[in-house]
């Protein structure tokens, strides 16, 4: 059976054209104009654009004894509702847990998804085990990404030794090393004067991890990154510290990458200010929300290019589990919702602004982490072969973001009340129209796993540059020359 | 008749993969395995990549009396040789002269083009004509870009005033303007000085236009966009000092394009201490060769989507010409060859050392300036439908770069004795074999003018923007409201 | 007759400790404990610091056929008052006259002044008068920096070419140029702009000069100053932009000064949307106020080295003469005062927050540019030998700022209603007590001239590098080499 | 008995101007024209400065079994040689060893110094001994600075938490963290992977130590530091990645100091190239020598004022020594001399060259530490008070720098054929003459330790800033408000 839309305009990261667009076993078979096909798809009046990927959630992630409240089926649901049609989750080992029983937990997680989904691999500790199991993640479970995090003390946090063998590691796997980039040292540090002094609440968050926090970071896991020889992508870049970081090693030719989420670019820190506890601890996430200051940084990023991704780091907590941390704002689970946002927010304060172009809105929400992540044009084009994840987007619809109408499973959302302009009227993956406007058609399970090959071509390029530059032992005649 | 580009592999901006392209009437109508045609043209170990387009060339150019020895058959015919499919030359009326008179002046000397071409305009002067003209030039005659100098004070030069309103005239027609940048006054004072103390030689050149003038005119043709709203273009950017001003802009979310020189990017300023005065002399061009450290910075620039574009302002002069100078290094005419080498040279010391990977290669020789042209994907796609300026890349090929043998009219070239590995099997032009490795099969008068339409999608999107934030007159109650 | 000051704590650029000082004719004849004389001024729980010095003045100044408001007898009564012991003011030359001419008449004007006074010279048009009378205004007259003006189109703008020429004259004759740095062309073109379409209230002041428009011109001026060889001072440095500029010039070792006004420190441009016309127009100077990110900027230049000196650049109109413009913004004339409320402002802002040390608040206020005025330590010090310019500075006496209090003429103030804390309870000039707490003792006429000598440290060791560093003619042995 | 220093030109790092001085008692009690005394210095043809700080040395310091080579008496003997009359030393406790104990250890070495002394205490482990230690060394041994080492793993390094909990401390009792900046992780790493790879030679201690790795570490202590509300100073800053990271903390207004070593700022990279053993294991130091590029970065950052202080982290071994390390560069000890060398270096390459003044000369071998180190005008001035610790420096001597003539104990030299111009005539500790240009003078014994007092100025206006801007509870009615 073949489906065609007809009557749109075509826009990915690079062209924007009137075409049709044919579908036929989940994956395009033909562009142009007059297509027909067994079912068709009006587009007039809309975008027919790569549908979005999401590289940062965390569905059904374990929590203290319990999980994130959106798991694959209504995390994905809430995606595909927003235009987005693949997410990458985080397979996260417990210290000494073997990577490849990591990643069984997540498999198993991940059968209920509605949409096509991969994972990255988190690093969380270090052995000869690690090491090896990372060539098997690698060449046999199709993951190239591994994940590391400089915070979380006592739980995921790595330190620098792990992280420079790990990322050696990355380097010769052609991987990709992930990092969440604040001082996990100096955040806790801080996080236990604040309480001893009685800043207990939600705000405190903010303040046990300012800018300055993530940019050191960040900084170091560049330089990390730049001595182990690998590429490095940094994850939820939330202020000028970081990004600066970012761009002064880009200066340099090194081969960075940044990704701002959705929330730090539209949402500030004076939410932590709300005298409503439940308002403010809803938004507590690591890193915390920012000054306007911060998003104009980031908005620039994204014109410019010195940021490539937007993300939504998806981690969903009701309100009842924000309240474990009612007295004790360490013990509010960090994460926020986003997933069905992303895309009709960024349109709206991008797009609708003059800030981003079409072209750039699709490369930040799709096309350039595809790359990235090795899966274009598989994912992130809309070109013949690729497979039909399509968001078709009318630019006109308008709603207003509430929790009532949501798909997500939680009772609340970071951007209730926000109006947004521009929203999918159909979302399709692999062929397969999953929403229809309000309409929810996806179906649980449609999912599949994508693969992901190692050694991107600036994988590579980097690896051939580091060794035509690499250190050159000096000859010696005699040593000490001088006699001995 | 149809062609076939077999067994290559194709590599564009952001695709590597094997298939064959097919061509008919001058235009790719099919890629995929296993094409067949009337011709077939054999790609086996090669990269099938759009041609290259060299934005930045002067063939047979005014210069006191005379001519550059280059014009537009033996400059297309070089191009073509080294894997080149378009190039973009300046129409520069004299001042007080029409617009559309030079127009025509340029249009009869580019009959004889082998390739593709078109013109950008300058503008030399300011008036209500030129005002005028420029409408005309966007609507009817097919020109986008409209460039302008900041040095070569006397002739071609305009100030801040005339350069301020020229911009906001490519604001409101959708044009981009484009900037030859450094400080006119500052050089032409310098080079009186160093005149008058004796030094005459062709190293005076460039004593006399150091990298801090260079960076400053950047620093204020991009004041003067940002204040106009329009997009700027940077011609022959040689210096950090001048992409810093491009980083700070764009990390501002400025729209700023930079455009690094090949011979900037593997030439340095030791060559004007040569005790040759010709090898010296040969060299002269503006902005002048720098030092190594401001290589590192361009290519790190081409790594980071700072800087996006790599030309040649190809404009020969022989040694004789060269020779006006001996004795008055102002005399000597400026400009240097390129157009053969730009491809060759960028692959060798680009990709072959892994400080780009082949699509980025791709994206600076060819597809970004098609975007910034808003010719894309006319040009600098392999896309059905695209205009076949094709090069067959055989990356094991290997030669000496030797005036001997170049296709340019002049009797030297700047990267002389240099070795190449990476060179076109075959070159195409709409469709027609043009280079077969040396054997030049060019044909006088193939090339057409390529029409290139305003309004861009940046451009519209930062008009958005600045609508958007614009200043707004502020209400008052009486005037002054204390009671006059 | 003999004054000493006993029990206070001397406070200067690099000391704090408890002792007397013992003044006589004028001058600093003892400091040390347990010391007496004629007359005994206490300075129990002050500190005895320099008099302040403001190097940026305009008294008495010629406007549209009237004059600010404040001559030299109110001015320098305000500054007294406010512990400021030196002004110096702009000796403007209209275009075409003779910079002696124009000496002679902001002679005539200084002859009312209350404490010591200099000038600065401008240079607002070039010729060989210029030229030779340069030398006479270093060698006779005793002033050592010249001003430039990068805007006031029509009026006191000098082009590139003019400021190249005037620097290069500094520089051989170990002067400083002084620079207000804002492209005129932009301004001029932008005003004209804003008024046609109907925005000529005073905010429209602040959108002709945006703060990208100083910056670019604090870039040039600085290129040009290293062109020329000589060391450069930024006056009224409003904005992260041109502070940027500043930071960046010094980073590669150039001798660059920045100086921002007590104004942009502490007022924002929030100002300009004040309902009430003359609230906004009695704030119109240039730059304009900026926001509060700019103001970040500028403290931390002060704290950390890179701006040195806190100016008001005093210019006082009455509202009468600010209603000039009402309808027409640029018909309003530029200035605020300042001089009294100068150190008090910062004093209360900086001192008091932390964000400087006391030394570093007598360094801003008068010993900085007492070093680059190259009259230090005659002025700027408490030291043996030293003019007896002290402000005995009472940390505990607070006001409120008011028009109805000041010593300046006009009716307002752009401080008024602010509370400082840190007051003089002395100040002294030439030893003599003008200011006892709000009692007033100046006397008319008591200023001098202060000669300033040029050829600072700076200024030699920079023309030893330039020399170092020159260009050098590359030797060859006929030309062209290759035989010609 | 007095001294009188007469017919010289007094420069210190505000003042140049004609005077003798007189010294009694180890103090100068008077400074003017035509001074008399029992004992007369003719300082004719000389500039009389404040005698050398360098607050950077490691005497007799113990070392895998053995000791530096020189000790109090031979280091502090080179050091007045060339015109240095105090030196600061690190007291080192092993990990677990009490601060007090080390100091002891300290102090027995130090009784045969020549000249004025003190320590600064290293933080190499972290406990509530060490917490409670702090303030014993603080209070009652007058020393306010404890230096962290971020590399040598494994010995003297610390880790994030350390510091962190170390610098909040020194922000409690207003003392200074100092802190040798690399990341000790990564150099671990690396120098194991160039071993295992062959890489055994002196050149590999270069490589195993890059500019990204000081200024990754120099970054990370400037973040940790502003969190804990400290000022903090890098000691040898040797690259511009770590001087950009101090400037980009300054540029906020964050209180950091950087101390470029004379060798960082003459010697370079090329050095380790040599195929002498011995010569390129001489110069085994941490950070390593880098390219010119960075010299000049170290240059302008002392013009600047970005980088404040001239050190030479003197720590000399002998060849013997040296060559523990043939077949091992990590056991090759760290450590090269310049405390002969150090002021006439400078002088040389700065001052003769115009790239610093006379007056900058003085500020940053001596006075500007002395600030720092608030010991000044103790030390570091030439004021009526101070103690007679001054150079009587020929701008005309000139030698050789050979290692047959020099005061050190070891066999070489690094600056080994450097002629230098600009010597000692005299040098006088505490009024005493130890120096007469060849002529050696000193007497063992004769140094004092110097107490340092905690809380400067820039400590006490940190803590209110911080205070100032400390985060604030949230104030909310019920938690949560909704209604829990
Ligand atoms: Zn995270
Ligand atoms: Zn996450
Ligand atoms: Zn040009
Ligand atoms: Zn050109
Ligand atoms: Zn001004
Ligand atoms: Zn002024
Ligand atoms: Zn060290
Ligand atoms: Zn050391």
């Amino acid at each position: 059976m073949t489906t065609v839309i007809k009557n749109g305009t075509i826009v990915t990261a690079d062209l924007t054209y009137k075409a049709d667009v044919k579908i036929d076993g989940g994956k395009i078979v033909e562009t142009g104009p007059n297509l027909s096909g067994d079912e068709t798809l009006d587009a007039s009046g809309c975008y027919v654009m790569p549908g979005g990927i999401d590289p940062h959630t965390h569905l059904e992630m374990p929590f203290m004894g319990t999980y994130s409240s959106d798991d694959f089926e209504s995390g994905t649901r809430a995606a595909l509702s927003g235009g987005t049609t693949m997410v990458v989750d985080f397979a996260l080992p417990a210290p000494g847990q073997s990577l490849l029983e990591a990643l069984t937990m997540w498999d198993n997680k991940s059968t209920r998804a509605n949409c096509d989904y991969s994972f990255h691999m988190a690093v969380t500790w270090w052995s000869e085990q690690v090491f090896k199991e990372m060539e098997t993640i690698v060449r046999d479970k199709g993951i190239n990404t591994f994940k590391h995090f400089m915070a979380y003390k006592g739980a995921l946090m790595v330190d620098d030794d792990e992280m420079f063998a790990s990322f050696q590691r990355c380097a010769e796997l052609g991987a990709l090393p992930l990092v969440h980039a604040e001082n996990g040292d100096v955040v806790a540090s801080m996080s236990a004067k604040l309480l001893a002094e009685g800043n207990n609440g939600p705000e405190a968050h903010a303040y046990s991890r300012p800018a300055e926090v993530e940019g050191e970071a960040t900084n170091r896991a560049i330089m990390i990154a730049d001595m182990a020889g690998c590429p490095v992508y940094i994850v939820h870049t939330s202020c000028e510290q970081a990004h600066e970081a970012i761009r002064r090693a880009r200066a340099k030719g090194m081969r960075v990458y940044g990704e701002p989420l959705i929330q730090h670019l539209t949402l500030d820190e004076s939410e932590y200010s709300n005298p409503d506890w439940d308002h403010a601890a809803r938004r507590v996430m690591s890193p915390p929300f920012r000054s306007k200051q911060h998003q104009d940084s980031l908005w620039a990023g994204l014109a410019s290019g010195s940021l490539q991704v937007v993300a939504t780091d998806h981690c969903a907590f009701t309100t009842a589990q924000k309240r474990f941390g009612v007295g004790d704002f360490t013990k509010i689970p960090n994460g926020t919702g986003g997933l069905e946002d992303r895309m009709p927010m960024l349109w709206t304060h991008g797009v609708n602004t003059g800030r981003l172009t079409m072209n750039e809105f699709v490369a930040v929400t799709s096309t350039n982490i595809a790359k990235i992540l090795n899966i274009y044009p598989k994912k992130g084009a809309i070109l013949v072969g690729a497979d039909a994840d399509i968001v078709v987007w009318d630019p006109n619809r308008s709603k207003v973001i509430s929790s009532k109408t949501q798909q997500s499973a939680i009772d609340y959302n970071v951007f209730e009340g926000k109006e947004v302009t521009g929203l999918p009227r159909y979302t399709l993956t692999r062929g397969v129209v999953a929403i229809e406007e309000s309409t929810i058609k996806t179906r649980e399970g449609h999912g599949e796993f994508v693969r992901r090959e190692p050694v991107t071509a600036v994988s590579k390029a980097l690896s051939t540059w580091k060794e035509i530059t690499s250190p050159r032992k000096v000859e010696r005649s005699g040593i000490p020359a001088t006699g001995v």
